[in-house]
């Protein structure tokens, strides 16, 4: 078996789940879903998987104390911090050297910190597919999630269903070839999609090896490669924090989807069908979660009166409602949403308003 | 002229302004509709007609401190405790025993403290006539509002709009003789009451000599009179406290509508057209308030998206909305309320739910 490691990328700072997510508490940080936070779930989701030492979070300064209390179990020095925020080609690229470094045959699982999977054993099971698939390969692999709706938030992923040439000698496991990435769709594009059967969202889950993934980078990336090549030379050394520092400023914004998976060759999607959801937005939370009989979801100390398919978090509040259906009521220490179901999207809003007003209490 | 007294009745522990209305803080002490709190602009709108030293309130122990922190001008011996809530008529006659020390001729003008009036020009102006007839006639004169929509929550007075006997020696100044007291009506009942033009609401609002009032209590409620008398004796003394303790554990609840008014003869009535409201739900401080093109009325940090229709009242917090309309949205420190507008009138019904489940710091 090859020397798994884990990527779990968490330097995100949504703004999807404001009032309750802050720049200090970004939902991975938050108890969204459960009792446990996004991505103390993500971390127990794997840990059959994967142990603690091989398991790397890439977050930012702010964030990294609250990071390392809600995973103590998690090496200090497995906390890998960037000093900006520069999309996923970036963080992925820096974790790559740590696990390079180790192992270059090593087998990387890059997960979002900030997704939830309803059935977690398929989840491991497709990711020990995965894992196998591309150190044997040497390929770029990525999740795709078997679509159940004409979703427009989401990326796709064409495949192809068929081996004709016999070039894929994973096929009969359930691995399939890339066709192509397709940008988030309009509805209309979303239905053409889901009807044709060979399109799969894409998860932003990606498995590959930490020599092929810098390879690529190499490939189409040079810029980038030039600025990891520095970091790389000063990992261990004590002008580490100095060089990441120097690099970031030259390193720019792009995500891997861009500047990587959609212009490389040869790149493997496994389909994955574990109820997987990337809890996007209130929407979300409100349709994965549990709901009583009139359809209400209901978190901390509430009385709800002629109402129906409402979510309400009443953080240490108490909320009341009376006569209201397919709302969402979000109560924090200082801020409160009440929010049409369908809309939550526009929670974004909410927040270029208050950074506008410089309303930095509430941001 | 006429002594002129007013006995503003200041000791009810509402509860249809949850969560902003709490025990220690009911709605009159509250800024409900104002940036002064209810009593205050009830004052206020008094002061050209009657002097502080002139001016009573009748409260409990529990807001008698911020009845006179909100209140510094009126004399701490003109704020009378009643131990317990025993409804109006015991208030009054409490109140009266006061004045009619004083000048038993006097004439009271007894006001709840939490209504609002949009003309308080026309009001004092009501008030005037209405201390003139009740001094020269030593007749109850009562206050009617001239009903602008089949309301089912006030009761109504019928008043007698002819003088074909000439026994009212005040037809010609717009007083009437009352036909009859009216308890709130269904909407089919109070449909046909407006329709009939002879009906008023009942504002609460009662002027008459203070001789006049405890000569009524004596024949109508002799076991009311037996108590108020040993008080009587009492006031003044240092055994007072104790008597109106003992006293009022005898005195049994009985409005003076019901104990009064409803029984008694000659009740003179005086049509209201001075913008009069009881303000007596979020449904009615929505329907007086001031609003944006939107039909939005907001207090405190808000931010509204595509909402319309909505009160929100933010207290310390910001509010947020998005896509709703038709709500009423009310945060404080430690509660929130949204509420379909129309549905104001069942806070209560969350207030008895948290008296149910003893969620004192909600009460």
């Amino acid at each position: 078996m090859p020397n798994v490691y884990a990527v779990i990328m968490a330097g995100g700072v949504g703004s999807r789940f404001w009032p309750r997510s802050r720049e200090k508490s970004p939902k991975q940080l938050l108890e969204i879903v459960n009792k446990e936070t996004m991505i103390q779930s993500t971390v127990k989701r794997i840990s059959d998987l994967i142990e603690p030492k091989n398991i790397l979070i890439v977050t930012n300064k702010l964030q990294k104390p609250m990071v390392m209390k809600q995973l103590p179990q998690i090496p200090t020095a497995n906390v890998i911090v960037e000093p900006q925020v520069r999309n996923t080609a970036p963080c992925i690229g820096l974790a790559s050297l740590f696990v390079h470094q180790n192992d270059p045959e090593a087998v990387m699982v890059v997960l979002p910190s900030d997704h939830i999977m309803q059935d977690e054993e398929e989840f491991r099971r497709v990711l020990r597919l995965a894992a196998w698939v591309a150190y044997e390969s040497g390929k770029l692999i990525t999740v795709g999630i078997q679509p159940s709706r004409p979703e427009t938030g989401y990326g796709y992923i064409q495949f192809i269903d068929e081996d004709a040439d016999h070039t894929n000698p994973y096929f009969t496991r359930g691995v399939y070839k890339v066709k192509t990435f397709a940008e988030k769709p309009n509805e209309a594009t979303a239905r053409q999609f889901i009807d044709s059967g060979d399109f799969l969202w894409n998860s932003g889950m990606f498995i590959w090896r930490a020599d092929a993934i810098l390879r690529e980078i190499r490939h189409l990336l040079p810029e980038l490669d030039e600025e990891l090549s520095k970091i790389n030379d000063a990992i261990g050394t004590d002008s580490y924090d100095q060089v990441v520092e120097t690099s970031y400023r030259m390193i720019r914004s792009i995500s891997i989807d861009y500047g990587v998976m959609e212009k490389t060759k040869d790149v493997y999607v496994i389909k994955g069908n574990f109820g997987w959801s990337d809890v996007g937005s209130w929407d979300e939370v409100y349709r994965i979660a549990g709901k009583d009989e009139h359809g209400n979801s209901v978190t901390g100390r509430t009385h709800l009166q002629q109402t129906k398919n409402t979510l309400v978090y009443a953080g240490d509040k108490f909320v009341a409602t009376i006569g209201v259906e397919d709302l969402i009521v979000i109560a924090t220490d200082n801020a409160v949403l009440v929010c049409r179901q369908g809309k939550s999207q526009e929670v974004k809003e909410i927040v270029d308003y208050l950074r506008r007003k410089q309303m930095n209490d509430l941001l």
